[in-house]
């Protein structure tokens, strides 16, 4: 391990966020809040640890994967802890960790909280907090196109010849410019989505925070009752259709706005993903369409908002869930594990993973009825390469063990079964609201301090595509 | 497909079955009930049919892979079909949904129960329905180590070296041999615990019936409140011993008894399967071992016994764990779908295919290290081949989809999430009580119909390693 390289890499980032850390001043100045002076100082401290950090230590060589685990891991660790300053030095949230626990929710895109009054909090703090949102999704864009198929893990390596730009040979060269295309798209989707808002009555900050939200599918909001307090048609399927997108693989919307207008469509993922949606909505409909005291217009816009919500494992909510029937619920608790797609800022195992594990159940059926027979697993035509194969079903195999350990942790610190269940699948599918008392009417304040530390390390496993974690607990990993 | 051979040989079955039914007559006539006239009448249909179907269709050639899987699923289903009998015409059980639940619940050594008075039952019945399991573990025992391996599906293929005989390569010559070696150890040990429940003051009645039960890890028992009716901890201690020898390798104990004195030792899913019992014991000892108004040997007796009936996927019960804290019954749940090891008579996702998986999940942390090195997956020291480990992850995540399509649909039947989730693990896993209201003091009788079908189908797929039985599924099948 080239510690010295990893270092100096990570100065780099927290210069960069100490620069993130401005922009929100305008508005705690605009609205007149004091909360300006916690971000400026957070900034400086910010700032002087990273460009240390820079300077004193070199980068010697190129990057091996070892290097770019941990870089990738480290970062984001960094990132939340000295993302959580403002809400410390604010006295927003005053204990560390429940700041970490909140900035580890935000930069992992996983929207789950600690506050139990949000609208008490200043603007600056305010949109800081969905600002970690909107940079962590930056973040998983460039990590799940272009570095984790490098390392070796994450479903986007099944479109490796869909990537534009081939997938670089080292690390550094190629990176840059595949991620400089792709935040382009997802500025331009945030941007238009601002603007449909602003239409709608929304103010210019009000606007921004949730369309950082939607498009990292983190679900932070502004107002206590979520989407919900808008009580609007209109906000509820501009940021529905927004959560689709954000959802969807960002390579795929490059495709279309060069001109490919078929591209979502030949693509089996995306249309599995589609199908999974509209099943859903129609299963879950057929509880919640007929409430009583709910118009039906009503009941199929706040079905259709919470089961994207839920599978883009974005969080917003329109409607508690909670008081649905219990298949329902249990629907949504499925799709907390389904996630979106490859290659979008949707947490969970992700469509493409899934798809893949029933065409490899297929080929083990196939082999058994012709056990000479050679029965590659396909997604369209393409034959997927075994060693593929192989990591996406470890990647499902230890999700589910991460899961039941996950769970069983969080019993043991005294959740009730419902609560450890859904705080679990949650955080580490990145969602934000579960079940139990983590419901979309609830918050995580409750949860024990040696649970939030766990729920932090679930978001931070499930962001990272669990092995970019995992590996880090290896020996081998650590040896010369 | 040749039908012919596959209906000559459920004829057969169906021959022996109707033996079987003439057995507890002797119980019938000693304790003066008049069940035995609907024993008689069962027996008498079950022959006709049987023979007929043995004489009409022609044993035409050799058995492939194909008839195989035909044979074993259609034979799982004709016997529990012919095997609910007696239950209705005794007017112990008159709805046939309940009956075949029940007999389906025997024959696959479950447990799960319809009844809901079941000291109400004449005796010759009591006996029949405990004689299911004890029959179906006869099944289960020839099944795991000798045909199932033959048709590439089972976590036994990993220890081909170590059956007693050689694999066969063709179903039918070596097949009889193997399972009359087992089956003397099989019915040995129930002749031993029959003796050490006899001494401990059952009579020959209960102990047989509960011999059958504890060997053929199944649960029936012939009081309501299963073995705690007894409260006796000689019971409770000698039960459990016969619990872990039946969810143990029976080829381990044949190597045993053949003078291998180490077998168990030096067999690493046997270790790990007690390392598990001894770990769960011990957590949920931290709950249960200072309870108020329970002494502690009472509790550690209880604890020991649950956690054993669980993993083996028995299912008696002494305790009402649903009164244990939360964490108790996440760690118990987690248990039934570990199950027992591979060639015992537990059901379960088996001790050893868990131990493969976590070696295949640290095979894939090594690759993403070293992505040039090979890195096979072990156990011990023997390399397991690639089809094995493709096959036995296969099996995990094909658990894992048909347990989330269950607790779907049965969710959708009205059932509430811990009653949902409890009851399909239950039966998929061959426990029989599950959590929710289907938990060790309830029964299955208030299941909808339903979801008695579907339960019954998870039954049967979970004792057959599921493939068996999907395979019936794919259209490739039944190809010519």
């Amino acid at each position: 391990m080239h510690f010295s390289s990893v270092i100096h890499i990570l100065g780099l980032l927290l210069i960069f966020l100490s620069a993130t850390m401005l922009l929100p001043i305008p508005f705690s100045l605009y609205y007149g809040d004091s909360d300006y002076q916690a971000l400026l100082i957070s900034a400086a401290i910010t700032l002087a640890v990273g460009f240390l950090a820079y300077r004193l230590a070199k980068f010697e060589q190129d990057l091996r994967p070892k290097e770019g685990f941990a870089v990738v891991s480290l970062g984001w660790i960094a990132l939340s802890i000295y993302g959580s300053l403002p809400f410390i030095f604010s006295g927003a949230i005053p204990s560390f960790t429940d700041a970490f626990f909140e900035t580890m929710s935000g930069f992992t895109t996983t929207g789950a909280t600690i506050l139990t009054d949000i609208e008490a909090l200043p603007h600056g703090i305010l949109f800081w907090r969905s600002l970690t949102h909107w940079l962590g999704g930056m973040g998983i864009i460039v990590l799940s196109i272009a570095i984790l198929p490098f390392l070796g893990i994450g479903g986007m390596q099944l479109f490796k010849a869909e990537v534009p730009g081939p997938v670089a040979d080292k690390l550094t060269p190629r990176i840059t410019e595949t991620a400089k295309i792709l935040w382009v798209v997802y500025a331009a989707f945030t941007f238009l989505e601002t603007l449909l808002l602003m239409a709608g009555g929304m103010n210019l900050f009000e606007a921004l925070c949730h369309s950082f939200g939607t498009m990292a599918t983190g679900g932070y909001s502004t107002r206590n009752a979520s989407i919900g307090a808008y009580n609007s048609a209109y906000f509820d399927y501009v940021i529905t259709l927004f959560m689709i997108i954000a959802g969807t693989n960002f390579s795929l919307h490059y495709r279309f706005l060069k001109g490919d207008l078929k591209a979502y469509f030949r693509n089996k993922e995306f249309m599995f993903f589609l199908s999974i949606i509209g099943l859903a909505f129609l299963l879950i409909g057929t509880d919640t369409f007929f409430q009583e005291g709910v118009t039906v217009s009503k009941a199929i816009q706040d079905t259709l908002f919470q089961t994207v919500s839920i599978v883009t494992t974005t969080g917003y909510g329109t409607a508690d869930y909670e008081q649905w029937q219990f298949s329902s619920q249990i629907i949504l608790f499925f799709l907390m594990f389904i996630g979106g797609c490859a290659g979008s800022t949707g947490g969970g195992i992700k469509v493409v993973r899934i798809y893949l594990l029933i065409r490899f159940i297929y080929s083990e059926v196939i082999r058994l009825i012709h056990p000479h027979a050679v029965v590659p697993v396909r997604i369209g035509k393409t034959v997927v390469n075994r060693e593929v194969v192989a990591n996406v079903v470890g990647f499902f195999i230890l999700y589910v063990f991460i899961f039941s350990l996950g769970v069983f942790i969080m019993g043991h610190l005294g959740l009730d079964i419902p609560t450890a269940f859904g705080s679990v699948a949650a955080t580490l599918g990145n969602i934000g609201p579960g079940l139990g008392n983590v419901g979309p009417t609830d918050n995580y304040a409750h949860i024990p301090f040696i649970g939030k530390w766990i729920l932090s390390t679930l978001m931070l496993m499930g962001r990272l595509e669990l092995f970019t974690v995992i590996i880090l607990f290896s020996p081998t990993f650590w040896q010369k």
